[in-house]
């Protein structure tokens, strides 16, 4: 299913090596001043060759609008959001047509679909998140009208981490190109991401995302809990492996007397003391700071050998060929921003039926 | 929402003190042999009053059909269960009637909703689990018809842990109370939940999940990847605040070179000689074991007094009443389960359109 | 598929001689009185043996809420409404279990699933549509806070026509038992239904619905259009075999400049003299009456021996037994309204996000 | 809402005067050979200036793919159809800017979003239906590797009636410009189009779609009958404002006696010896032909002078300018048939699931 959310709904399609990419925006509601710079902002913040340590492919990501916008403004029917791929020259794809590259998506594909197009990984290729961050950046565009604000940021690579959010100056994100707002953390990063670069290698990391200004009340029980979409929307990008929100994982080790969030009264609203409920409970949100985990795997695309079989079931090897990610955290923040503004975009229009107004 | 799957839809209602909860089951193919006393028996391992560490909630949890089946299979039409309530004795609720208990979902529902149905969390009550317990059973009915095995287990409570699962005989899950295969590992947890309950708290842990058999192509790219539904489902379940599958958070901190699955060919068959993956590539099934971890936090209900706030903002304290879970896992194994369970059944059924026939 | 709505959505289930039918309603709005009086009312409307040219099986259809309902309102979570089959004595369906009865869904049903409730017609009974007119109950109550009024009434018997619905009362569609609110029209109608029940056989008959005070905006553009999914509700009842709204299939005789429904200012409120166009303009509701017609075929089960196969493809015959509607359309009227309550319903939830606010 | 279907879904986006139309078909099979002129033979059946009868707007009509074929053949991920509006230039639309056409879209459109896009209607313009056009037939591709033929012709245009389509040679429908495959009728057809042309004005119609070789067991009860379906289909092309299939609105008039369809046995097949049931019997294709009537309202957009309002209220007159269709029911066959066959496609999908296999 390439098509997702339930009132704010996109359809993203497009390969690796085809001619485009893009997305279908239903449901956009009327009157959204479309900002083109700001979209424009966010697909560059995604695209490869940005830096040293993403990968080199060359594409500017440049997107044109073909429908849903009228006077600079949506009009209610559908956006429509194309991005020509640029890097789609003849390659030789001979060591992957009939090969399966470990941990990539090769082999199930054809197990599935019987075929594959195999030029740059096809559909599975991470290029397809372009689509994901086009739209999300008019998700994002939607809930500034309500304050919404979105910050995801790199907190881990390989065993390095950052400080809790809490302890971050979160406008420092973007000041380096590891995408880390803790600067002395940042440079270590750099540097092993670089190093494992050389040794021809990939690793993984974790961004952490946290969502400021979020209105009461957003998210659907009971199997439409806000945490349970965030937690399919995160899964959904290439490479991840975990989700985590609030307390998270580490919250098991706690007793409740010890991650309960204890209510008081600020000046008439309603906060918790603590947030290990990670500004959501009972699927709900509850005004708080809403932050989660996403586990990224190490790219699977490495610069060595590695054993494994054609689709004839014969044994080879293969090995990565041009330039890849060494490590994905970096271009996955606003991948990550993305699918969480769409997430919320999607429940703050729901939520809009909840009750008799 | 309270719908549920794409193909093989569930829709469950009911309050923890209603008269009844329940599902309809919309989609299950018909020709199905509905057993029923496995249903009965996947309800009892879910049941409360269990064991000396669940809460003593008097509940038999038998259930009825009212539809779909005729003469002992499923006819292609609605399947509707019915559970009815035998403990909605009215009780006490003034304590939470006006006040919100830390960490539950009674502030988020009243902000959301305007009111709730206060007795015993109403909506928001772990009750409404019962109802996935009774439509997993006919997806695990669904399912070994081609030989998918599902086997939960509470691979940690606290910070006791048991052995990793492939060092674990999965057929000794029931042999204890908490529901933990490895024996030592089990006396443990059972002592450690009992302390805390002897103290009036609570204490999180893990549910394991091993899928076996599962046919490779099961997962639609690129949005209802499998892992993601997989996440989703488990986040959608009461208390779960994080979800991992495979080589999980720990997978971040390796290099591609170690993490990445190489494929060998076993006999004429396609498999890896690691299971980094746990199972799915590219979001798609390839016939490995599909594993995954479920954290739930400490049960909110604790019998101590708590600071919080009345529905007027007015500081106040809480307690529990009554007897409540010291800890979740052991009864949490049939629901992790049960939702593991339809999310495959809908993608078995999903994939028969995959490609031309 | 059981379920139907976007945001205000049903989920029916139950056979015609099953132990229940009933329905779940996710997503009508927290705060809404639920008037139960009102419900059993629609019901009534709608059961079998409330007169001589009815069926006169015996059912109370009084219904029991499971769920969804605190103090007399709704909650925001699934209302499920449960009506148990009292005529449900073992029967002799011999005469059916193995035998097609013409144009009924025996042979259809098997064909699908490979077998069948041949008891009453099982799901495809028209039993289930007691379910709709409950929903739609709940779908009217919500309606009403906004204004809105739903009034179908017989506009047809065989070739027996009560006149354009803009010349009738239709407050007096309840005052003779055949529901067409023109006296001596409905009288002939009466005798007409009686006619063919004594002669063995049944007719067919319209239903025509009319809605005032729609608010102006409701649906959506393109495949949702307001009118497309009123056609599909209607047509999903069965016996239905065409839908026409506004000018219908009698508009395409006019030329544009009669058809044309010219636009005027009534006092600061734009209006169309005409109203070929019935309230629905480009898919959307443009306030002026919404008005269609439900074309019903004759019932397909007579007391007259047919030519038929068993289901080994046997030559055979068969007859009804027992006693059924010989015309559908007087107890259609309250299920037409039901389908058109859901259908508005919906559109209104849906129209909330249509611009930013 | 701009997305069609289960699980052969479309989402289709463009305005008649933006840079482009088209549409993004999400979960067609893998391994359909893709035939690409066939596909521009559907669109050219659509095109506008195809005979003196349709308007001259100028436009080729001809589709990029973008995504989602590989190697001649549907790989399984969403194939992106593209078609550029060449007839896109500046034109003059200050007539229509302020002021609402009678009968049009543009004073609901303006109610529901607050503004418009006017140039040339916009989203609710027909050209929209040309993404249908090309969506259909990739469905018609689908739907040919199981036997089934979908054939349209008009039956209908203002008073002059073709005969019944049991009597019609259908392979003729093409041979002339009205699409009407009896030549005599269609002459008449042509000639009265042309003279309400010349008065400018317009004209209704009807078209009837045959279907043959459907497989049996196709549509699901209870809400998404194959009829149900297929009437939505067809109420959401521009213009529609009736739905009948089989007998339809004739059929009220019947008996059951005479309504009802006999089964007989034809060598070994079950057969109906009458169709009134139009193919469909409880919401599923029975195998016989499934036919309906689709009735067009006159065009809207007349060359004569019509009172209207503008949107501050303020009376007028407006009339069309340049060259419109006086008639729609030639260029609607095509679209007719796009529509039928994204149903048929989407249920012969969905039915892969009816019963255990």
């Amino acid at each position: 299913m390439n098509i997702y959310g339930t009132l704010f709904r996109i359809s993203t399609f497009g390969e690796s090596h085809g001619p485009a990419i893009g997305v279908v925006i239903d449901g956009c509601p009327a009157g959204l001043e479309i900002n083109e710079s700001f979209i424009q902002t966010e697909l560059t913040r995604r695209k490869p060759g940005q830096s040293k340590i993403t990968t080199q492919r060359k594409e500017s990501d440049t997107f044109k609008i073909l429908s849903g916008v009228f006077e600079g403004k949506s009009t209610g029917t559908p956006i429509a959001l194309f991005i020509e791929n640029e890097d789609q020259r003849s390659k030789d794809y001979s060591h992957i047509q009939h090969t399966y590259r470990p941990s990539h998506a090769d082999f199930t594909y054809d197990a599935k679909y019987g075929f594959r197009d195999y030029r740059g990984g096809g559909r599975s290729s991470a290029r397809e998140t372009a689509a994901r961050v086009a739209a999300g950046a008019i998700a994002k565009l939607l809930l500034k009208t309500v304050g919404v604000e979105i910050s995801a940021f790199v907190s881990q690579v390989g065993d390095l981490k950052a400080p809790h959010y809490t302890q971050l100056n979160l406008s420092k994100t973007e000041d380096n190109i590891v995408r880390c707002p803790d600067a002395s953390v940042a440079e270590k990063m750099i540097a092993l991401i670089d190093e494992v670069r050389l040794s021809r290698d990939t690793v993984g990391g974790i961004v952490t995302c946290v969502i400021k200004n979020t209105p009461v009340g957003l998210g659907e029980p009971v199997f439409d809990k806000l945490h349970a979409e965030l937690g399919k929307a995160m899964l959904s990008i290439n490479a991840v492996k975990g989700f985590e929100y609030g307390s998270g994982f580490e919250g098991v080790r706690l007793r409740g007397s010890q991650h309960n969030d204890e209510f008081y009264n600020e000046g008439g609203k309603i906060r918790t003391k603590t947030n290990h409920s990670g500004g959501i409970q009972g699927g709900i949100s509850n005004g708080e700071d809403i932050y989660f985990n996403v586990a990224f795997k190490p790219v699977a695309t490495i610069m060595k050998d590695q054993y494994t079989v054609d689709k004839d079931g014969n044994e080879t090897t293969v090995s990565g060929k041009g330039r890849h990610d060494p490590c994905v955290v970096p271009r996955a923040v606003p991948i990550v921003e993305a699918m969480a503004a769409l997430v919320l975009a999607d429940f703050y229009l729901r939520a809009k039926s909840s009750r008799l107004s």
